[in-house]
């Protein structure tokens, strides 16, 4: 079996969990008990690779000791940092310890009896509620029109499942689909009646090279709307643990006040300050990840008989052809090539067939590409 | 005015909070905004100066960015690499992101009507309940006992006020005073028709040389009994946030389930792991720790008029002249020698007379007691 024989002796009973793949940490790990110091590559989370630069980085990691000593200053502090540099009101901006704290509280909150989320989507969005006892209704997007929501059809299904709380992640995660402002705009608009509306922006920053859709400097103009993003992933450190929402300051403050106090640790807090510092340099690393994304997608396209999903985040949605594994085909990049893709089968509204490829630069994107022909050959051979 | 005049220009309205004193970061960077580079030496937050050694946070710093980058594992994982280290069972141990976090999920799901909490005590234990609309009960303990519980008068405090929950800090922070492991055995075993028994063992670390008297190994054996540890504060990386609880099985599992997905950061993933492998230099830090308050302690005693209670912490009680001003003392300290004392004024149970000192290394404990002496001498003056 090829996926037995790899150069990539990763462990891969580490894959039988329901939510959520093992993290690139725990597969690594698992090569290193059997003595292989090789490391795989991750295509399964995806990253900005351009901030912090080297630069910035060396600074961030000469001042993080002392970050790292002291008690860190509490929510509003950082967040009226964060605030200042995106031009938002510091009464509107709440700081968690990761996106996955706050859509955890929000749930806790906000969400009384039901919650409608659009699929497929992160697992947060579909497990969280459900894991607390809530009803959770799907709006089901369609490869039919590249996973788009169509707003009609989504106002809806609000209706006729009587949801009081509804989640949009924006660009969708896994697919890359996006609304655009007027879209969410009008959404908000037709949903004033909810408990809640939370548009997941976590993976926005990479959705165009000028003019970023966020909704962010309008969530405060309605009660109801909440703007989730995530920090970690812009900066390229998810282990740091770093999110944030917008919402008016009734809402900001009702979560503000639940959540634990000194949530954000000390290397989020100076990523903020870093962030404050070097908008420029964040910026262009931005655009060159957004650059990226049009190359990577690109080249995917080249591959024969693969399906590949136009996307406005720093992943691609892709479709293996029918007639090959979709787990062999994961088990085969990995264990053959070190290449961890994310594969898809345990996300509603999704299948083994499906998998989220989180872009990278050129020459991996290259290389990825050439594993994926080669696999797929291979695949196609066994059936 | 003294305090207007000092050498350390300290902004001291960050002191015009509620709750909690001002971080040790925000008043040093309220002396930068003036131009002084200078920093105040922190007594006020208790940390274990001994771990990580030099050399065992060095090989940290080398490690970190991996762990920063990378997703971190989930709780389960990180759970059970310090279970082994500790020798307990891992489905019995949860990780929070600090040990607040923990403090605030247990109120959340434990705590329904009601909760006792021994005075004076963390702040979390006596404001998380109130936020969250809760009753608080007030156990408190008596200078004229050195702040120490009486088991009877606890227990019938309890079934006096119809606590359905109850909390005892020990050592009790910020008096230091400590319950043995036969009291907290008594305790558990006379209240196990509560919801709930928190022991909160944050600081028993430093309680004694040899064979501290945690109660984590017992927890388990009880229903109701949750024992809370900080671990950012053992390991003197209060800004990483880390601690822990061990209760029994099924109790944690409705903690951990409720708990956010992937709470603990990687730089507190990566603390755990060399707590594994360094536990030979943490013993040999800890007991230093032990000794050094013992030193402090019997340093303190040689101040006149001050009234030193004794400690089983790695901070002590103290308690100034009635005829002296407590907030003229805290600042005066700060602003003329630079040294961050916690005054406890805002403490239930306590008053601005008391306060919390760090335990300090030989040498710096001599500067804080000479500058206690002459500070008491001036404030005198002025009565």
């Amino acid at each position: 079996m090829i996926a037995e024989q790899g150069k990539f002796p990763v462990d891969l009973g580490l894959f039988n969990i329901k939510a959520h793949n093992p993290s690139f940490y725990e597969l690594n790990e698992s090569m290193r008990h059997k003595g292989v110091t090789r490391s795989i590559r991750d295509f399964c989370v995806p990253v900005n690779p351009y901030f912090p630069t080297d630069e910035i980085r060396a600074e961030f990691m000469q001042r993080l000791p002392d970050y790292l000593k002291y008690y860190p200053p509490g929510n509003e502090k950082v967040a009226s940092i964060l605030a200042g540099t995106l031009g938002l009101d510091a009464e509107t901006v709440v700081m968690g310890n990761g996106s996955t704290e706050l859509i955890t509280w929000i749930d806790h909150l906000f969400v009384e009896e039901n919650i409608l989320t659009s699929v497929p989507t992160f697992g947060r969005w579909t497990d969280q509620s459900k894991e607390t006892g809530k009803e959770v209704f799907y709006f089901r997007r369609c490869s039919s029109n590249d996973y788009r929501i169509d707003v009609e059809r989504f106002v809806a299904k609000v209706a006729e499942t009587r949801s009081r709380v509804a989640v949009i992640s924006n660009p969708n995660n896994p697919t890359g689909a996006l609304c655009s402002v007027a879209e969410i705009e009008e959404i908000a608009h037709r949903l004033q009646h909810l408990d809640l509306l939370v548009i997941d922006e976590s993976f926005i920053e990479f959705s165009a090279l000028e003019a970023v859709p966020t909704f962010e400097h309008r969530a405060a103009e309605f009660d109801n709307v909440i703007v989730l993003k995530s920090l970690g992933k812009n900066f390229g450190q998810h282990g740091v643990r770093l999110g944030y929402c917008v919402a008016n300051i009734s809402l900001a403050a009702k979560l503000r006040a639940a959540l634990p106090k000194w949530n954000v640790n000390g290397a989020g807090v100076l990523l903020v300050e870093m962030f404050a510092k070097y908008q420029d340099a964040y910026e262009l690393g931005r655009r060159a990840a957004v650059r990226d994304r049009i190359a990577f997608e690109a080249a995917l396209r080249t591959v024969d008989d693969l399906v590949v999903y136009p996307s406005s985040g720093n992943f691609v949605f892709i479709q293996a052809p029918f007639n090959v594994d979709g787990i062999s085909l994961r088990n085969s990049l990995l264990k053959d090539f070190g290449i961890f893709i994310r594969e898809c089968g345990n996300k509603v509204g999704s299948t083994s067939n499906h998998f989220r490829v989180a872009v990278r630069p050129p020459g991996e994107a290259g290389e990825l590409v050439e594993a994926l022909k080669q696999c797929l050959r291979k695949l196609y051979l066994r059936v």
